[in-house]
Order: C-alpha cells, then sequence, then structure tokens
C-alpha cells in the first residue's frame, strides 16, 4: 500500500495522524439514529472502510491522495449503511454485502467529485472541494477511475443481479445529473422537473443501496421492493430537506453557509413553490437572480422573505415529512425488530437533521 | 426513440440527413486494411451500429444530441471492430459480441469526451469537439452516462468474465490519464513514464477489447491471452503513430493541424527522445516551451528541426515498428485464414496511416 494509504487507513482506524494533529474519529458524532445504525453495522462498516481503502490504492500518487481527501472528509457513510441495515434487516449474516457497500461509497464519491466540477463548487462539507485543492482535472478522472473501481468490487462479488442494479443506478443518476444542468437557470422549472432531477441523482442510489441488501441476503422480490421503495422515499426527503437546509435560517444561525444553490442559479423545491407563488414583481425578481445571475449580497435575504411569505420552506418540508411516511410505509411488511426500528428512525434523522 | 436519436440512426446508415445536407457515409474512406476489417465484419458492424444509437437514447434530449454528436463524428470504429474480428478468428459465430462491440465504444467515447474537457481541447477529429460545442459540464456528465451504459450492454451479456476484463481496462485507462495529467509540462518525463502512460490510457483498451472477442468465442487461454497481447502491443504502436502524426511533415503537407501536443505540453515519445539527446540550450528550449508553455509561433517550427537533427521521429516510428511486430508474432499461433491475415494488416495500417 501507498504511503497516503496507510496514512488514510489509520485515520479512519482513528489513530493520530503522523503529523500530530488530532486523532480524528472514524465517523463524525451523529444524531441517535445514525449513531444507533453506526453501532448496529459497526464492525462490518470498518470492514467497508478497509476496502475503501485498499480499492482507491494506486501506484499513481494523485489518485489516493485525491481519493483519499474526498473520502476522509467526513461523509456520513449514509448510502453503505444503508445496505448493511438493508441486509440485515433481511438476516444476511455474511460478509458479501462489505464489498458492495465500498462498491456503493465509490459510485456516491465519484458522482461528488464529478458534481462539483461541474458546479464549480469550491467547498464541500465544510472544506475546500477536491476540485479546488488538486484542480479540475484530477477530480473528473480520479472520478472515472472510482466508478471503475465500483465496478470491480462489484465483480469480484460475482451477481450480474446487484452489477444489474448499481449500473442501471448510474446510469439514472447521470441523467438526473444531465437534467439538473438543463434545468439550471430556469425559473420555469415545475416541480414536477424538479422532482424528476431529484429521485434519478439522490434517490436512485439510495433505492439500489438499500436493493442489493436484500439481494445479497437472498430475499424475496416482495422484500427487495419494499426495501428498494424505502430506499427511494427516503432519497427524495433527504434531498428536500437538503435543498430547504440550503435556505435554512437555523443553519445561518449555527454559522454555516446557505444559498450556494441561489447564488449557482440551482432551482430547488423552496424557489419552485416561491416562483409559482409570486406576482409578477417577483417573478421579475427570481429571473433576474437565478436566469440571469444578477445578484446582489442582499438578494439573497430578500429571496428568503419572499419564500417565508408564502411558506415555501414549509411545504417543502412538508413534501418531505409525505415522502417520509412513504419510506416508513414501505417497511411495514417486515416483522417488528431492532434493525427495523432503527431503518424507521432514520427515515426521522433525514427529515429532522440540520447538517 | 427520440427524433435526435433516429435521425442519428439515419445518417449512421447512410441515409441523407432531413436539412437536405449531402448522405454521410456510415464509414469514412479508409485504407485497404480497415476496409477489409469493415467488409469482414459488415453485417455485425451495422448491428453495433444500432446498438450503439439505441442505447445512448434517454428522454433527456441533450444526452443523444451531444453522444450522438462525438458518436457520429466519424471514428474509425477500430476498437469494436477488433473485437467482432478476434471473435471471429476463434471462430465465434453467435452475436453476443455486437453488444460487448457497442459497449467497448462507449468506453472509448466516454473517455474521448472527459479527455477533451481535461485537456481543453477545442478540436476532435477535426471539428468542434463536443464540449466545445456543449460545453465542459454536459461532457463530463454524458461521459458518465456512456460508461454506465457501457456497463448495462455488459451487464445484458451477462458474462462475468468479460464484466472483468472491461472494468479493470477501465480503472487503468483513468490511471494512465491520471499519470499523463502528472507527467504533462515534465520535461524529466522518461521513455519508461510515457510508455506506461500508452499502455494504461490506449493499449489497455485494444487488449481489452480483443481479449472480449476471445471470451465470447469460449476461446482457450492461450488464444484469450495471445490476442490480448496482440491488441496491447497494436495499441501502443497506435498511439506512438499517433504522437508522430502530431508533428509529421507530411500532415502538415496535407493541410491538417499539427502540434497539439507541442501546446499543451503534452511530453510524447518524439519530445521525450529530443530532449534527452539535446543539449544544454535545447533543454532550456524545452523547458520554456513544455513546462513553462511559453511558447511564440515560430517555437514548433524549432522543435521540429531538433526532432529532425536527432532523428527522433524516426526513432519513435522505430518503436512503433517494433511492436507491430510483437502484434503479428502474437498472432502466429493461429492457423493462416483471411480473418488472421486482415488482422495481420491492420497492424501495418496502423503504422503506415496518416490521420
Amino acid at each position: 500500500m501507498s504511503a497516503t494509504v496507510n496514512q488514510l487507513a489509520g485515520q479512519l482506524a482513528g489513530e493520530p495522524s503522523p503529523d500530530g494533529e488530532a486523532a480524528r474519529e472514524p465517523i463524525p458524532a451523529l444524531d441517535g439514529a445514525v449513531d444507533a445504525l453506526t453501532r448496529l453495522v459497526r464492525a462490518d462498516l470498518d470492514e467497508v472502510n478497509r476496502i475503501i481503502v485498499a480499492n482507491m490504492d494506486s501506484e499513481i500518487a494523485l489518485i489516493p491522495q485525491l481519493a483519499g481527501y474526498i473520502v476522509a472528509s467526513g461523509g456520513k457513510r449514509l448510502r453503505p449503511m444503508l445496505l448493511l441495515g438493508a441486509a440485515q434487516l433481511c438476516g444476511y449474516e455474511g460478509q458479501r454485502h462489505q464489498g458492495l457497500a465500498a462498491s456503493v461509497e465509490f459510485i456516491h464519491t465519484a458522482t461528488l467529485l464529478h458534481d462539483d466540477v461541474v458546479d464549480g463548487s469550491d467547498l464541500r462539507r465544510g472544506k475546500a472541494s477536491a476540485n479546488e485543492v488538486f484542480g479540475n482535472k484530477p477530480s473528473v478522472l480520479v472520478g472515472d477511475f472510482l466508478f471503475a473501481r465500483a465496478f470491480l468490487l462489484m465483480v469480484a462479488d460475482g451477481s450480474i443481479d446487484v452489477l444489474h442494479i448499481l449500473s442501471r443506478a448510474a446510469a439514472v443518476i447521470a441523467e438526473g445529473e444531465v437534467m439538473q444542468l438543463a434545468a439550471a437557470n430556469d425559473i420555469a422549472t415545475g416541480e414536477e422537473t424538479y422532482l424528476a432531477v431529484v429521485r434519478a441523482k439522490t434517490a436512485e442510489l439510495f433505492a439500489a443501496a438499500c436493493e442489493v441488501g436484500a439481494v445479497v441476503a437472498d430475499a424475496g422480490p416482495a422484500a427487495r421492493a419494499a426495501l428498494a421503495q424505502y430506499g427511494r422515499a427516503l432519497g427524495v426527503a433527504f434531498q428536500l430537506v437538503d435543498d430547504v437546509l440550503d435556505y435554512s435560517a437555523r443553519q445561518a444561525r449555527l454559522g454555516k453557509a446557505i444559498g450556494d444553490d441561489f447564488r449557482e442559479g440551482k432551482i430547488t423545491l423552496p424557489a419552485v413553490l416561491a416562483i409559482a407563488a409570486g406576482d409578477a414583481d417577483e417573478r421579475a425578481f427570481w429571473k433576474r437572480c437565478l436566469e440571469d445571475l444578477d445578484q446582489t449580497p442582499a438578494d439573497l435575504d430578500h429571496a428568503l422573505v419572499l419564500m417565508q411569505r408564502h411558506g415555501t420552506l414549509d411545504q417543502a418540508m412538508d413534501r418531505a415529512r409525505g415522502y417520509g411516511a412513504e419510506a416508513r410505509a414501505a417497511l411495514a411488511g417486515f416483522p417488528a425488530s431492532p434493525v427495523r426500528q432503527i431503518l424507521l428512525d432514520i427515515v426521522d434523522f433525514c427529515i429532522d437533521r440540520d447538517y
């Protein structure tokens, strides 16, 4: 293993880094439900982290450097944990799900790398984005590398069923990203288009992760469909909340940056609903800010006033709660168990979280 | 199918385009060996083109538009034809190789899209590159889409063996691209590093395409290894010649652009050898031009003079011929046949071509 990768393996395992920095917790402190899920899948997750580190290694030093940077940057590992949890819910006791959970995290990470290049983002999870630190070019190429390695992990597992679910998901995610790009800076974007983007770019991988958990456990078609449905609805709720948080007063009070979507002219649900409810003056304001990207610093505040006036953040949260209820309902067919309860609590976490 | 895709299907089949443009030949006129290979695999290749068009379709109109633009831009389809030819050499008579040949072309096309973004290229095969026409962002995302669709085509075929070969190749290609990026603008790049880049970014997919042809034909390990070796050596020769052509006086006489690598500071073999053979003044020249990218229009002419002085274009062609001989030798174990002869002739074509 390369030095970079050895060091990263230590960081993920909670060892102090060699340059004397404080020890990194392998998983950042999280709300109750995620803590519970993390404890539930702890042993598997350690192995997932080990597989992630081993499979992003390469003789080309820049690859583990860049991949390690984004992998260590403190994601919640929500998608791999959902896969592990779904497999447990279906009674799985083997180890195949570990490599596949790593594969799902690689697909997610590759998407993040390309996303940040496409959005020109300079921040990701509160630190400088990989493209900001290493440049756009290696970010595109290391994304490709991680994507290919994700498939190698699936191939090592050997299930064509799993390969089908995840390659289909990867194609749908890319479609969602293109759809989002085409809708960006277009205030005519309606709720339907917005939801189609969210289903494709976010919910598809949640659904695939949960369904793969059922597949490795050799669960029947009903359990597979139920877990895919759980993941899909949870994924939509997750993204809706993400989009609300980007305009959230609570976030602002916590000192977190808000308004990224606004500044980039991304048309998310809080804006879609405000545009639809607005009068001609308001539409002119949205057009100037989101289509023409002609903004002053005071415009974000005005956008928040309009969202408040029309109650669109609350409406978006209501939609998220609706999808949350759908996710919970999808698990109704599984007998009550601690795992099921944790997966139900995760729905609440995704909706009530403030990060 | 979308209108874009219907139109593209017509173009690839040689129908006149609806806006009255002259009919496009499905395959551009080519030298003898490629013509012969094209005739040999004609029926399969038509089906490959149909599969390509069908599988790049999407409800998101920008996807078939952008993918169709690059797919229709007149590539030779060399990699899919090699896969089809290798399968024929191994006596294959089924149709599985058609979808897999399309898959290989998708991986190649995805790589081209990302390459052009990474290189900031505005031209590809003599016309405006996709990133120039559609922008970098959709080029990155449509590349991801085609890559995912490539895997869906492999999954539809169902061979884990094939999936392993091609996902491994995809990871190695990405490594090669990162290696090339790290070596760019570094005149200390030696021949070994240059060849490692070429083997990874170009030869790996040639080798994979040929090996997959043997795998679908259920050929034994010796035939698989021989065809992989043929493809690998052919791929290195192909790239060496590509890099020579970028400095070729003959190209310049034909009115084709030369010097792209020079202007981008890519350190290809003709430069590697000239730098190694040069004196201190010459090294200072190469450093200014390729590392600092501080160039005047006359510098390319001076680079050509230095390459002429040290005979580096001829030396690079000698290396290419060496790999060509290796490729031909790899086919020695197959009984003489028209297919084998065509695959041998393709080696000569790759070396003697002037495009």
